[in-house]
């Protein structure tokens, strides 16, 4: 699949960007920085909470989802440019709409990510097009995760 | 200011969270392990990138934010148990909405962030109510570069 400048993206679009599994070092270091609630931090803590055990902070959840997310395109961008074509300036992340947890991630738990294109706009900006895309972690058990539709400019064609 | 339980929370309520001083160390080590973008990674392609400079991920502004509001927190529940009192049981976050990342953030900038109480509802559990808060991060000079209203399930009193 070539999806690289704005008008490449078709509503409906589909990709798997590949999966993620969450460890306990890596689950509680994130939490450690950006998250110290005790049931991020500690197995009796998490047995204890509403999550029934240690559970991964929902910011790491979307954070490796972003990881999945840019991976996948930059594998595009090497591809496009294996090809001879030259790929587009990158854009930017506006903003993020619809974030939801809708169940724990526990160290163990393996995300399979995809994105799915929901809707493109022209902005005043001639170079630029807003895609939103809904990234969605789905786990081992095939239970939705993390979702979140992500906003981001991307280049027009010249 | 006591908020603990969902009773206690009333819309228009507003709180200073402290700040965040974003290193360069730390904003490159986020994006090598989240959003490995070349603005994010490196000064030459951050200059040569829509930022004009080697910028934070977003995910890291967000997730710097959501450190300041536990520690806030987590600083109401020890206070409450110092006064003899005792703490509800701890929820979770259900989601975000409305996330943006309005302004760059470049390595060297501090954020000062704040919440404040958007919305509360009851819910079909009569344990728990939803409190939607906006937290903001606004840089040194004045202007907003992160901001998100988050959905978090607080108990009730009993």
């Amino acid at each position: 699949m070539t999806v690289l400048f704005y008008e490449d993206f078709e509503i409906g679009q589909k990709a798997a960007l590949g999966s993620h599994k969450f460890v306990r070092d890596a689950t509680v270091g994130f939490a450690r920085k950006f998250d110290p609630q005790p049931f991020h931090l500690d197995e009796a803590a998490g047995a204890a909470s509403i999550f029934s055990s240690l559970a991964a902070s929902g910011w790491h959840t979307a954070s490796a989802a972003m990881r999945a997310l840019v991976d996948y395109r930059e594998t595009l961008r090497t591809e496009a440019l294996a090809r001879g074509e030259t790929p587009p300036p990158r854009g930017l992340e506006a903003g993020v709409r619809q974030l939801r947890w809708s169940a724990p991630v526990r160290p163990g738990d393996e995300l399979a990510f995809s994105f799915e294109v929901v809707s493109k706009a022209e902005t005043v900006e001639p170079q630029w097009g807003l895609v939103a895309c809904r990234v969605t972690g789905i786990n081992q058990d095939g239970r939705e995760a993390c979702s979140y539709i992500l906003l981001s400019l991307v280049a027009r064609r010249p």
